[in-house]
C-alpha cells in the first residue's frame, strides 16, 4: 500500500537561502538523501511540484528541476494525475516491462467541482487528468473578464463570417507582424485612448502578453544579463525574462509605482527593466508622473530598455488615468505591451507589442522563429470588432458593470472581512489588492480556500526577494454582485476559523 | 538624394568562415569601416537584412545581429517598408527631433503581385509596407497544403457552430496541455496512422510546430549545450534550437537520412539531436529502420533526446511509410513533433508534442511561461472534425490529389528543366528537392525566380556548414495541375536564361 509523504517533507529538505549552492541542487540534495536513507519509502508518494514550492517557500522552477533530476535519474517515477512516487527498484536497475498499478487520486487533492456549466464540462473530462485550480472559474480568480456580459452575438457572427468566407490567403502562412487591417485599428485605438505614440507598422501581433513577454526577453535580454523588476511583481513576467537566462533583480514599488531612485543605486549593468505604470501588478499603484520622467531619464542615460505591461489600464475607478509611459518617450526606450485578454477575453490568445522601429526587423525575425505567425481567423473577426466599433462600446459598458463588482466586493470586505483583512489598493483593473496581518501564511490561507472553491493569489507568492508581505490578490472582473458578496462572507468565516479548521488569522494591525 | 548600396556592397564585408572572429561581427566591422571610411555615405540605403544575406551566402541571424548593433550605436537608422540608411549625422550627437523623408520603395523592391483574390487582398494592406514574399501563395512555395481542396463547408459549419455557444469556460484560462477531447482525438490517430505509443496525457497542443520545438529547446537544451542537427536541414529548427544560446552541430545525411556513426564520432556531449525521420527535410531520404534502431541505441547509452519532426508524413507515393521513430523508443527518449499546417492549412497554428511522462510537468510549466495554452474555439473545432471523420476522409481525398500534382511537376520537370536541374527526391510529402550543377548560385537563381513571380527555396540555405550542394527546393502542395506546369516552363527559361538575364546555369553533371 502506497501512503502520501505529508507536508512532513519540508523536514527532509533542509533550504540554506544565503548558501551558494543553488536552491534546485539543494532540494534535490535533500530529497535523494531521504529516499537514500529510507526516510522516503518506495511507493510513497511525493508532493506535487506546486505543493512542495508552496511549503518550501520557494517558486516552483528549482522544485520542478529537482524533480526533473530525480525522474531522471530514476530516484522517482511519475505521470500527471497519478501523481509523482518513489520508485520501487533501484535507479541503476534495467527499464522494466510495465508500469505498477497507482492508487485513485484522493478527494482531498482532486476537490469536486461545482455543478455550474464550468464545472459540467471539466467533468467530461478523462477522470486521469482532474481540471487543476489554476483554470477553473471560481470567484476571486484574477485576471478574469465578465465573460457574462460579453457581447456574445455580433461577435460569433463576425467569426462565422469570417470562417464560411476564409481565403486560401488567410489560411497560408501570414504575416509575422500581423493583418494589416487588425494592427490599423490598435494602433489608432492605442493612439487614442493610451497616447501610445505609433503607427501600424509599429505594432507587432502575438499571441498574448506572455507571448510579447517572452518575445521581449528574446530579443532584448541575453543569457547573464540583468533585469530589474517590480518587487512585489508579476510572477508570469519573471518566467518569461528569466527563461533564456537573465538575472530577476526586484526594485521596490510603493505608492508611486516602481522607486527609481532604488534603481539608480542599483550596482552593475541592467538590460531592461519590466513596468506596470498604469497598475501595478499586484499592488495596484499608479506610476507618478515625476517616476515616469525619472525612469525614462534613467532608461536613457543608461541605454537600458523599458517594458511596459500595459495590461489593464482600461478600468480605472477614482481619477483619470495617465497615458501610457511610451507615449513620453522621446529616446525609443520603451517596448509596449498589451493584450485583449483582459478587455475581451483569455481564450483569444490575442496580444501585441509597440516595438520602436530600430528594433522592429529583429522582433520580426524573432517572432518567426517563436511561433511564425498568428492564427488568421481571429485577426480577421478581431479586425471588423474594433473597426465596426463593437470594441469601443464594449469597453464603454464594462466600466459600469465593473466599478458596480469592485463596490459589491469592498462591501463585502467590509462587513466579513474587516476584522483580518485590509484593502490595499482597489482603484483601478480587475482585481483588489489585500492585506493580511504580519507573519500571516497566506499560501496556507489559499489552499484553505481552494478547500472552499475559492481562487485567490497569495501576495507573498509574487516576490522574488525574502521580504514578503502577506495578503490576498482577490479578482472581481468575472464575478456578478450575489456571487462576490457570498464568496466574501466564506473568506471571512475561513479567515476568522470559523470553518471547524485550524488556523484563524489573527486581527491585523493598522497598515503603515 | 539618397542613393542604393547596390550588391556591391558586398565587397565591403569580407568574410573569413575559418576565423573566430563571429560572422556577425564580422559583418558590423565592414560595414562600420565601410560608413566610416566613406564607402558607404550619410543617406545612403544599405539592403535589406534579407538580401544581403542572401549575398553574403550566410544565415540573416549574423546579420541581423549587426544591423542591430549599427542601428543601436547610430551608424544606421531604418524603418521597415522605407528600408534601412546610413544615418546622416554622426552617431555620437544627440537625438534628433524629427526624421528626414526618405524615398518611397521602388518597383524593383516591392514586385506588383497577380491579379488573385490572393494579390487582391494584398493589394488592400497600406503601401508602406509591401507583403515580403515568404507569405506569397505563389508557385513552389514550400509547406504549402491544397488550400483549394480544403473541405471548406463542414469546417466553416464546425467554427461558427462553437463561436454562437462559446461557453464561459471556453473563453477563460484554458488547459496550457490543451482541450482533452482534442488531445483524445490526435492521441487516437497518432496510434493508428503513425504507431505512436501514446495516450491523451502525453499529449501537448502548441501553436505550430515552431511553438514545439522552441518548447523543447527551452525545456531540454540550455545555454552553452551542444545539439545536432541533420546537414543540411530545416532552418526553422535551427532557430528555435539556438535561440536559447545552444552551439548547433550539423551532421550528414546520406540516402538513409541522418549518419548515426559520424554522430557517434562527434567529440564532446550532445545534449538532443533534432531528426525528420519520416521525410528528411529537404533532400527527402525516409531514414532507414537500422539507422532508427542506432539512433536509439545512441540516445538512450549517452541519455541524449531525441527531436522526432514528423511534418508532413502523411503522403508518401513510392512505398509503405514506415511508423513513427516514437513507436520505437523503449526509453523514453523521443519527443515526437506533429502539425496540422501542412494536411489542414498554415493559418490554424496548431501543433503538437507528445512528451514521456517524466518530462510533461516541466513541458506544461515551460508552455505556461512561453504563450500559456493556445485559442480555444479552433481546438474545439477541431476536436469536432478530427472526432466525426472529417479529418481522415480529407487525408485519403489528399492523397490522390499530391500524387497527382507531384507527378505533374515531375513531367514538367522533365520536359522544360532536364538539362540544368535534376530532381533529387519525390518520394514523398509536399516539395521535391532538386539538385542544380555544383558551382551555381542557387540563392541568385532564387532571386531571380522571384522577379517572375516564382518562390522556390534554395538548398544551400538550409546547411550550417560551408559545403553546400546547390539546389532548388519546390513545393507542388498548394499548386494545380495546369499551374505547375505553366510555372516549371518558367523555372526552365529562367534557369537557361531565356529571360534575357545574366547567370545561365550550365548544364549539370550526372549525380554522383
Amino acid at each position: 500500500v502506497r501512503t502520501a509523504a505529508g507536508p512532513g517533507i519540508v523536514a527532509l529538505v533542509p533550504l540554506y537561502r544565503g548558501s551558494r549552492v543553488p536552491l534546485h541542487r539543494q532540494i534535490y540534495d535533500g530529497l535523494r538523501r531521504a529516499i537514500l536513507e529510507g526516510m522516503l519509502r518506495a511507493g510513497q508518494r511525493v508532493p506535487s511540484t506546486r505543493a512542495l514550492a508552496a511549503e518550501l517557500g520557494v517558486s516552483r522552477f528549482p522544485v520542478l528541476t529537482a524533480y526533473g533530476q530525480l525522474l531522471h535519474e530514476g530516484y522517482l517515477e511519475g505521470r500527471v494525475g497519478s501523481g509523482t512516487y518513489v520508485r520501487a527498484a533501484p535507479p541503476d536497475d534495467a527499464f522494466r516491462p510495465a508500469r505498477p498499478g497507482r492508487p485513485a487520486k484522493t478527494a482531498a487533492a482532486a476537490p469536486s467541482l461545482p455543478s455550474t456549466p464550468a464545472g459540467a464540462a471539466r467533468a467530461a473530462r478523462p477522470p486521469a487528468r482532474p481540471a487543476p485550480d489554476e483554470w477553473a472559474v471560481r470567484p476571486f480568480r484574477m485576471s478574469l473578464p465578465a465573460l457574462d456580459r460579453f457581447p456574445h452575438a455580433p461577435w460569433a457572427r463576425l467569426v462565422a463570417r469570417h470562417a464560411h468566407r476564409l481565403a486560401p490567403v488567410h489560411m497560408a502562412y501570414g504575416d509575422p507582424a500581423g493583418l494589416g487591417a487588425l494592427r490599423s485599428a490598435i494602433a489608432e485605438h492605442l493612439r487614442t485612448t493610451r497616447a501610445v505614440r505609433c503607427e501600424p507598422d509599429d505594432v507587432l501581433v502575438v499571441s498574448g502578453s506572455q507571448a510579447a513577454l517572452r518575445l521581449c526577453a528574446g530579443v532584448l535580454v541575453g543569457h547573464g544579463d540583468r533585469v530589474a523588476v517590480e518587487e512585489p511583481g508579476y510572477p508570469g513576467a519573471h518566467a518569461a525574462l528569466g527563461a533564456g537566462g537573465a538575472e530577476i533583480v526586484p526594485v521596490p514599488v510603493d505608492n508611486e509605482g516602481l522607486v527609481v531612485d532604488a534603481l539608480r543605486d542599483e550596482p552593475g549593468d541592467l538590460r531592461a527593466v519590466y513596468v506596470t505604470p498604469s497598475h501595478q501588478y499586484p499592488l495596484g499603484a499608479s506610476m507618478s508622473a515625476a517616476r515616469r520622467l525619472a525612469l525614462l531619464d534613467w532608461a536613457a542615460r543608461r541605454g537600458a530598455w523599458v517594458l511596459e505591461d500595459d495590461y489593464d489600464s482600461e478600468y480605472r475607478y477614482v481619477s483619470r488615468p495617465l497615458g501610457a509611459l511610451q507615449g513620453m518617450d522621446a529616446h525609443g526606450r520603451v517596448v509596449y505591451i498589451g493584450t485583449f485578454s483582459k478587455v475581451l477575453f483569455p481564450a483569444l490568445r490575442v496580444g501585441y507589442l509597440v516595438v520602436p522601429p530600430a528594433l522592429r526587423e529583429t522582433f520580426l525575425a524573432a517572432r518567426d522563429a517563436l511561433d511564425v505567425f498568428s492564427a488568421t481567423l481571429y485577426q480577421l473577426a478581431l479586425a471588423d470588432f474594433l473597426a465596426e466599433g463593437h470594441f469601443a462600446r464594449h469597453l464603454r459598458r464594462m466600466r459600469g458593470i465593473y466599478l458596480a463588482r469592485r463596490d459589491a466586493l469592498l462591501a463585502g470586505l467590509a462587513r466579513h472581512c474587516a476584522s483580518v483583512l485590509s484593502v490595499h489598493n482597489a482603484d483601478a483593473g480587475l482585481h483588489v489588492a489585500t492585506l493580511l496581518p504580519p507573519g500571516t501564511d497566506d499560501v496556507e490561507v489559499v489552499s484553505r480556500l481552494a478547500a472552499h472553491q475559492l481562487t485567490a493569489t497569495a501576495l507573498s507568492t509574487c516576490y522574488r526577494g525574502p521580504a514578503r508581505r502577506p495578503g490576498l490578490l482577490l479578482g472581481f472582473g468575472g464575478f456578478d454582485e450575489a456571487t462576490l458578496m457570498a464568496a466574501t462572507r466564506t473568506l471571512g468565516e475561513i479567515l476568522r476559523g470559523a470553518d471547524g479548521r485550524q488556523g484563524a488569522v489573527q486581527a491585523p494591525q493598522a497598515e503603515a
